[in-house]
């Protein structure tokens, strides 16, 4: 318990994370002072918004080189000289890239402290509870679904976009999904209930994606970019709406994910740049939608579970190549 | 009288528009039957998305090969048997590249008859109460100014652009116009009360357009796209507001208009594209506002006039050299 792994940014990675660029290193846990507990994270959230804290500031500043890496974390009490929190409480938050994170009073930290629910697994908190569901929840709202409506995701089976889609089959879509495996698309259809979806590997994909929405699109939660977009937005109705959620498709590139708003002026579309942040006063209200919609089984998981703290950098490239399904998290 | 000049569409143009893009036919006049008028055009208003009609389908289909080139003008009734107008009316409305436009009863065409005014030129039925004018007010609803705001218009001496930053002033905000010369930008902040303006030829002209905007820019009335549209993206604050009026930049390059959607995501910006012919039932009480602005001296405009039919194709291209201030329109 006295040594503390920690993943530390040690230069900032050109494309997908290449091997130095994040440095594993252990360092001595010091004694508790009066204030501070100390948490042992149990789940690291790993999600495609990572890749732009390494690179750039963007809507958070980069992380500095040297430091922790940033990610959200599932982490449980183990020690506390901390007045809010006792041993054996569970709490989400910016946990880093670490087996241990100190909670301290002192310092401006937004741990949230998550009850155990029966029968559900604690990485809930991460996924339809946590940062997925929530950017689910409000970007829908912003995309003010109307029944018959019909709904393009893009990143459809990923932890986000999977949500994104059920919210839009409760609220009456059509509900159309772009993912990248054969796989993924039938667990959006048989699983999901997705009505169609479009494996973008596939030849013909923007003639499917047409014969997908024959009476177009009216909203597109987009978290892509990109040439997807591109395909996407060509196809809206006039007064559509654009959710811009992500833009994945640039993340691991010099060069930002550039579109055309030639478009978005012809069709008169509506396109909102939307960070989870904005909301936080709101997540109560979203968690208890979500957290019922998901005892109902209105809304379906998946999770891709990568084991150890060491495989994590790994894991943020898996979001890039493809290779989950669902929510991805590293166990620690 | 029994002659018609036309222009008419004979290639597509790249770029600027050639020599032979746009020929100039000489037709007979048939005779009038019954519901038809015949006009002598007066005047045509000569507009960025003329180019586009030229090129391709957008939000109206694009001008065949063959055919009159499309443009809004004002014309004068000098013989009717048609129920609606008698001889000496006066109309605006899609007269097209020519001396004479019939309109025909049993056509869809929207002619709307206007009013001679005393010391007001006809040709504000074109400009401040017409295309541009309508453009301005529509726009800068959406852009929903709150006094204290900061504004950058785009195009800021062009017919449309002088019009929405000048309302932007009536509504309490900090205008900044972006112009292509010296002496659009003196006629911005003198005549018509700008509170700043960026020669985008200037070699600083990025810092210039910073230093304007010290608290950052709220809403982005875009005319032009491109770098311009970047550079402004990047000043602009949390939940800005961007109006998607044009994008001249990009109407005579093969490359459409590309800017970044990433600055759109991570500042939470809300970019809407609009075309004036969504908001057709509200003409009236947009232009009566306007009337009244013009009126009291709030608004004021400023004309560049060019004379001769076979002059008009040469004043397309002057609004993508920058050789126009203000109102752009041909005499005939």
């Amino acid at each position: 318990m006295s040594i503390n792994r920690q993943l530390i940014l040690e230069s900032r990675p050109k494309g997908l994370i290449a091997p130095g660029d994040l440095r594993l290193v252990q360092g001595p846990l010091l004694d508790l002072q009066d204030g501070q507990a100390l948490a042992r994270v149990k789940y690291l959230s790993i999600d495609p918004t990572m890749r732009v804290w390494m690179a750039m500031d963007s809507y958070l500043p980069a992380v500095a080189v040297g430091e922790v890496m940033r990610s959200f974390g599932f982490a449980e009490i183990i020690e506390s000289r901390h007045p809010d929190y006792k041993k054996g409480d569970r709490v989400t938050g910016l946990t880093g890239f670490q087996d241990y994170v100190v909670l301290d009073k002192s310092k401006s930290q937004s741990f949230q402290r998550v009850p155990k629910i029966p029968f559900v697994s604690d990485t809930v908190f991460l996924g339809v509870l946590g940062i997925n569901g929530l950017t689910a929840f409000f970007g829908m709202e912003i995309a003010q679904p109307k029944k018959g409506e019909t709904l393009v995701v893009s990143a459809a089976a990923g932890a986000t976009g999977s949500i994104a889609g059920q919210i839009g089959k409760i609220r009456g879509c059509r509900v159309v999904g772009i993912a990248g495996s054969d796989e993924k698309c039938s667990w959006l259809v048989k699983d999901l209930g997705f009505d169609a979806t479009i494996n973008y590997k596939s030849a013909d994909w923007r003639d499917r994606l047409a014969a997908a929405a024959p009476n177009g699109i009216d909203i597109d939660f987009e978290n892509v970019g990109g040439e997807i977009m591109q395909s996407v937005l060509g196809l809206m109705n006039l007064h559509g709406r654009v959710v811009l959620c992500g833009l994945i498709s640039g993340y691991t590139k010099e060069d930002p994910g550039l579109a055309s708003f030639g478009t978005v002026l012809v069709k008169r579309l509506r396109v909102e740049g939307f960070i989870l942040l904005d909301y936080i006063p709101r997540f109560m209200e979203a968690a208890t939608q979500l957290g019922q919609w998901k005892m109902f089984g209105k809304i379906k998981d998946r999770e891709t579970i990568v084991e150890g703290l060491e495989k994590a950098p790994d894991a943020i490239n898996m979001l890039f190549t493809g290779g989950n399904i669902g929510k991805l998290i590293v166990k620690l």
